[in-house]
């Protein structure tokens, strides 16, 4: 069980999620736990079917639920037509964070004489925090991580250990950055000159606005002489790369390994599929829907759904297609002969009636 | 020149991987080399035919070969059906492990009070360790990494440098981790809610079993409510995305890059390869073989071999194939019209023969 | 602006890129900046035709540009026929360093005592450098590196914030490594025991030569026997993944996500795409072309441009093609019939007539 900050009447948690009590609105509970695990002090949730069959005989002291399965509910019920956001709401609100229990500026941590840390803000240890930081109001900093000089990050934001922000990289509040994340390393960009490559220095930023989620391992680089630029409430999972000078519009989701080849510009509220690419400076509209491992390689200006590769065949049958794939062509010209052909007997057949 | 923690007999060596000694069994050597490299004091290896040119005129003390190619040896041999698995076994067990060398707790770790590391464990420097931790004998702990509160590792593990354990991680016996890898974020998550996208906590657990690898810039995340379960003697390769809730079935190995996506159930004794990525909720037989960047969609009910993909061409041949394969519905079409064609034509000339 | 370590005149920086002065060559500036944000104290530069609309009404000090645009420049200029690569070189030449305005051996840092850092070089908080490392004049060792026994590293080379580098791995001049990524960790090697993998210890080092560039989660696995090697001047983006024993020829450009397997040769010259995977043991010539996301399942000897995959459809029309393409083989035989029912026919005609 996950413990609240603490108790709730269930009467306290439906005003937080706007949902219905059914039962006692006065009954205490102390935390969260699935249906299985729960006890008579907790709350817990039914979000997916699948865990219907552990409702009837729950022992928890009540279950966030839809009013479809109400009737399987022994005990008392917070009503609500969204339950998978009220769960969320109510443990992201609620839970104890741990974190936030720790010493407020660990003795390990090394922070520059000209950073301003808020009062309420956690740094942990071996953090390493160059000039003139700002960091915001009950922000936490886990250990390991490193923040180079001219960062700003904003309020309640969550930074977790080994994570690197280079130089003038600015975050908003609410932001969540998981471990290893790199943002604000350069921009790949190389001069051609004589045979080898110049490096050309990478003088933009990276501006991350409220509420954007970064999993671990992602990499977004800074801008070549302008930003790049992440949108409020973008969320971003696990070993993503955004090139330099990337915009991602607000509220889009990019599921794991997709990667953004630079200057692309994505819409507002696209759904973006794990492992998808996209080549260097195209454009996506708006609620765009990219199905997973999809090679964008073009701009797309209508919103749908988009997709590339040929699906998963046993190996057998795959070698024929391939092979097949690569004489497309033949088989299209030998096509265009046989109705020529019937084109010629047709007349023929004509001319002979 | 790899040296052993203490020089070995011919004889002790075959008793430990069960081989035969041709030559003198009381020949002693003291650390492996490569047939090129070997001096008469190292045993070598031939596990593969195309270093053959080098046996005729090794200096080793010993080879470790198959009978094939015994009469190319010049001196001692250790005889094995399997002298890749032979050498492997002699290498981990005997050559003098640097990492123990060092000092047991490094004095710039950070323990907590409460966690609990075994007399023979070894902690290197800038080390962070949670409360509640419990690290087992002769595990050894690298620069830099951080291991949260609960998390639990077992006996002779090896965690390589700047890696992040959340909290309440498991780790069996024998767990190899290499740097910059991170088990343990959360899951990628999230409830609508008008318009934005609520995180929901992710509660469960991972939990690694005994004799896994796993690579660098690997990363694992937390089951949302179960556990992400990776089972005994799975070997997992470099910069791999592993979902919430995956299980990983025993003795799998996965090659670097690829991607699992939440739910997903891969059985045991399957062979991934490199890049090969998996929709969300897939099912995976045991025994399958996954061709490199296979994507896979639907689940795997058979073993065997599987793969996508058009392979590659030159750019100018491709072009013409996309083109075509984008058109494949009408080709199919045409080609339909044409058998209606001979079709009528065949009645036609059976009625007027 | 991004000021220089000190003010130039515009003779010194023509100088420097064998440029033309247009205007005065006495003219002083402090520092680079774009065309929008210049004052009359910096130097612009004009590098993608895409911003020409901003020459016109520049405050800049001077502009360097090809003679295309001359007439457009308002002020000072300096002229060359590859003003992005002049760009590039006044900036990395004259940019103030901060990196290297800071303390020389931060007091945090852990350094063996066997290790011989020049006087030079800057290792910055929270750094581990193991036993008999050295570090060339000039390097910067950002925080929170770890540099295991044994490494060399050469002059003028920038390590930025949590990378590691595994033991006797070799770095030359003017190598630049950015955050988090590995260098030297072991290659995927198993041998196959009864049922179970055992671990096949990797003896080879990692070499990278001079004036190489590795981005931000690039990992690079030492060799099993012989070693890894980058040859000089190669350019790596992020997340790129470069397994045991691979060669990389010197000039080759590597964009994000690539990834090669291991024992892969790839020529000199050559331009890798991002997200491009290469099986093992493949071999490529120099100066290939390879499109990103390009699937490399066999050995390239002509110099050209290679691509695979599908491109990118709207989902209802590439359903229909991938349904098409897994029945590829049955097309192509419909179609060999009705060219053989034509064949008949045209027999059959023949003799009629």
């Amino acid at each position: 069980m996950h413990k609240f900050k603490k108790p709730k009447t269930l009467a306290e948690l439906a005003e937080i999620v706007e949902a219905e009590v059914k039962g006692d609105p006065k009954y205490i509970v102390d935390g969260v736990a699935t249906l299985k695990a729960a006890d008579s002090k907790s709350i817990s949730f039914l979000t997916n079917s699948l865990y219907r069959k552990y409702l009837l005989h729950t022992k928890a002291g009540a279950v966030i639920l839809s009013k479809d399965f109400l009737p399987d509910c022994p005990g008392n019920a917070l009503l609500t037509e969204n339950p998978h956001a009220a769960y969320a709401k109510i443990a992201s609100l609620c839970l104890a964070d741990q974190a936030r229990a720790a010493q407020r500026l660990a003795a390990s941590s090394i922070i520059a004489e000209s950073a301003e840390i808020a009062d309420t803000a956690v740094i942990k240890d071996n953090v390493v925090i160059g000039e003139n930081v700002k960091i915001g109001a009950d922000t936490v900093i886990e250990a390991g991580t490193v923040i180079a000089d001219n960062v700003v990050i904003g309020e309640n934001c969550h930074i977790y250990p080994n994570v690197t922000l280079y130089h003038s990289v600015v975050l908003g509040n609410r932001v969540i950055v998981h471990a290893s994340t790199v943002i604000g390393s350069d921009g790949f960009g190389f001069a051609h000159d004589n045979g080898s490559w110049i490096n050309v220095p990478q003088l933009g930023r990276v501006r991350i606005a409220d509420d954007v989620d970064i999993g671990a391992h992602t990499t977004i680089d800074r801008g070549a002489i302008e930003d790049t630029v992440i949108e409020q409430g973008v969320k971003i999972d696990n070993q993503v790369q955004i090139g330099h000078n990337v915009i991602i519009g607000a509220h889009t989701v990019i599921a794991g390994c997709a990667a953004f080849s630079g200057s692309c510009k994505i819409g507002r509220y696209c759904l973006i599929g794990g492992g998808a690419t996209f080549a260097g400076h195209i454009t996506v509209c708006d609620s765009a829907q990219i199905a997973g491992m999809t090679t964008v390689t073009r701009s797309i200006d209508n919103p749908g759904t988009y997709s590339s590769g040929t699906g998963m065949l046993p190996a057998s049958q795959w070698r024929k297609s391939v092979v097949h794939f690569r004489k497309l062509d033949k088989l299209v010209k030998r096509v265009k002969t046989l109705e020529r052909g019937r084109g010629k007997k047709d007349q023929t057949s004509e001319k002979k009636s």
